[in-house]
């Protein structure tokens, strides 16, 4: 359906017959005009202070499907497509296959409610690959079941989806109890729910965690929705959560080799004000630097957020056996475990990260290609 | 020199003869307690949902070089080094040798005011390495003299510094005219300044590019530090400058395997107001989304910021010979190139990344040790 056009001073207005309307300034348009973007890269090549910014156009007129637009001392005129300059009217958001609306979840959800989802299927299937990683946004959190018994099998899924993000332990992490141990992971003791690596500037996104062995008395996983915990807060302690979302407060690892700090909110919302990202590690918070005045507040809002992240109302429960992983979104799902003894069986978990923007990528891409 | 103690309701006072006077609330002295953190890894282990908000001492004493805290219940005193708590009191940034003052430069730098430093000092020795990567922060711009004739030479001197930064360019990428290329870079025509990877969540930090060959005609680098270009922003247009620090405008790369969106400001400040991040990119800027009533003021700082940026006042050129390697603050000062003729000779970069967070952990960890 052709729409109508109006032309004004700065801009033109195009009204098509389901209601919509765009409102396109003239310097949008030349700036988006599509012979302006690179044939082969797509890249725009248009240098925007080649024109002035009160340019207008000599003529506008609609031609079956298209919008065309005349610039002074062009040769040719500027050819809009009609559906596509519709979609991209501006103050319309871009259509996004990685957008998935979050499915927040408390301590009913259970670990049978978790989803599953078998590996040789998503190795093999775009569509099975694209249904786990929408479930893994969904939720924040899924399992992989059938994993051969090696090392490479768990990565070989997280690699489907993208490269791993290396960090100061390496690409891949071995999640066992060692001598000398730079971490608490790599130890036998009980790990109380936190999100992983809050003293990086971009702390990891989806952490995989394939269980090898479990065989020790212990060592049961615990996961929590700390975006569930969080709007829950908002909703029961609104000073609590202005405190934790406007407040950084420092996080710090070091070792031999290694010394990373970041000032981190707590709690961080997307620019809609929903929780897009929670920073949650006692281990790793570094010596609280508020000034003495703004403690007992912030101390109040912290513990509050804490016990509600530390109660049954939001944990579940996971036992991992070997041949499994699970997948979660360490920038908004906590995970803990329970103490273990390593004298009665072996626990070994080997874990990776890939970031939240290799997901997203990945399902665009199989969206297009869909 | 001992301080002097007062004790209050909720928080006891240290006064130091030097003038320095610190406020301790009693719930940061219990959480900050030194019996806290784990021997081996240095994580706190202390569990703050284990004691009340109103927690007080029992008792509080000064002995010779130590601050001594019982609590209601405890076995053993909290024992305070009077020097840690009197560098750590609330209130007080911790001291951190990554912070390096910046020397912000325009056009008067030229390319023969760039710091260089010599590979065969940085690989040796870490006071040289510590001094480059200081030079690195403090001009965001610095060259490695002297690399052996390997792609391996550069690498390795990025690698002294931390682990390599991946995109979905690889791990290294080769600058060099290509057919069928995803990238302007990987053609032979000019790239006006530009940061890189903007429409990534976190765009890589210090960006490497090792001159393996530079025998075409044209191909010259040209650098701006955008930091430089946005502070002169400020006191000559506050409107623009408010627009570009706070409305985010989206970025896209797309190819047949890849498509990873973001939003960024293209100027982002830090706590203290100061300028931390520079994003701009006209080729990865996608279709611009905002209101139509935005459009025309957003436009304009846009416009104005990007001729600045093109300015001769901020511009600086270099010819890099073979053997040299360019190392920048990707986040903060921009990059391009001439176009150059390819059938003229070979023109061949090999670069990498490595990200903020590694460098600024390195120089913590060479200080620690000297």
């Amino acid at each position: 359906m052709q729409p109508t056009l109006t032309t004004g001073a700065e801009s033109l207005e195009l009204s098509w017959p389901d209601g919509t309307i765009g409102q396109f300034p003239f310097i949008w348009l030349r700036d988006t005009d599509p012979s302006g973007f690179h044939p082969q890269t797509g890249e725009r090549v248009f240098e925007l202070t080649s024109v002035e910014l009160d340019i207008a156009p000599t003529h506008v007129e609609l031609a079956p499907g298209k919008l065309m637009v005349t610039w002074p001392g062009a040769q040719e005129p500027s050819a809009f497509d009609l559906e596509w300059i519709k979609a991209h009217r501006p103050g319309q958001r871009r259509a996004d296959p990685a957008v998935v609306e979050p499915v927040l979840w408390r301590s009913e959800l259970g670990g049978e409610g978790v989803p599953r989802h078998d590996a040789a299927g998503i190795m093999s299937s775009d569509a099975a690959l694209s249904e786990w990683m929408a479930d893994c946004k969904r939720y924040g959190l899924a399992i992989v079941t059938g994993l051969a018994d090696n090392t490479d099998a768990g990565m070989d899924v997280a690699r489907r989806v993208g490269h791993l993000r290396e960090t100061n332990f390496g690409l891949t992490f071995e999640v066992m109890s060692k001598p000398d141990p730079n971490n608490l992971a790599y130890t036998s003791v009980a790990l109380p729910l936190h999100t992983d690596l809050t003293n990086q500037e971009l702390p990891p996104g989806f952490q995989f965690l394939h269980c090898m062995a479990n065989e020790a008395q212990g060592g049961g996983s615990t996961f929590c929705d700390g975006a569930a915990a969080a709007e829950d807060l908002r909703k029961e302690d609104a000073e609590a959560f202005e405190l934790l979302t406007s407040i950084t407060i420092p996080f710090r690892f070091h070792d031999k080799v290694t010394d990373i700090r970041s000032r981190k909110a707590v709690i961080t919302l997307d620019s809609d004000g929903d929780v897009s990202e929670i920073c949650f590690n006692a281990h790793l918070a570094d010596i609280l630097d508020l000034n003495p005045e703004q403690m007992p507040a912030y101390y109040r809002a912290y513990r509050k957020f804490m016990g509600m992240l530390r109660a049954p109302k939001y944990g579940i429960a996971l036992r991992l056996s070997g041949g499994e992983m699970v997948v979660f979104d360490n920038r908004r799902v906590l995970h803990g475990r329970e103490s273990f003894d390593p004298s009665t069986g072996f626990r070994h978990l080997h874990g990776c990260y890939v970031d939240r923007g290799e997901l997203d990528s990945r399902l665009r891409v199989v969206a297009a290609q869909a």
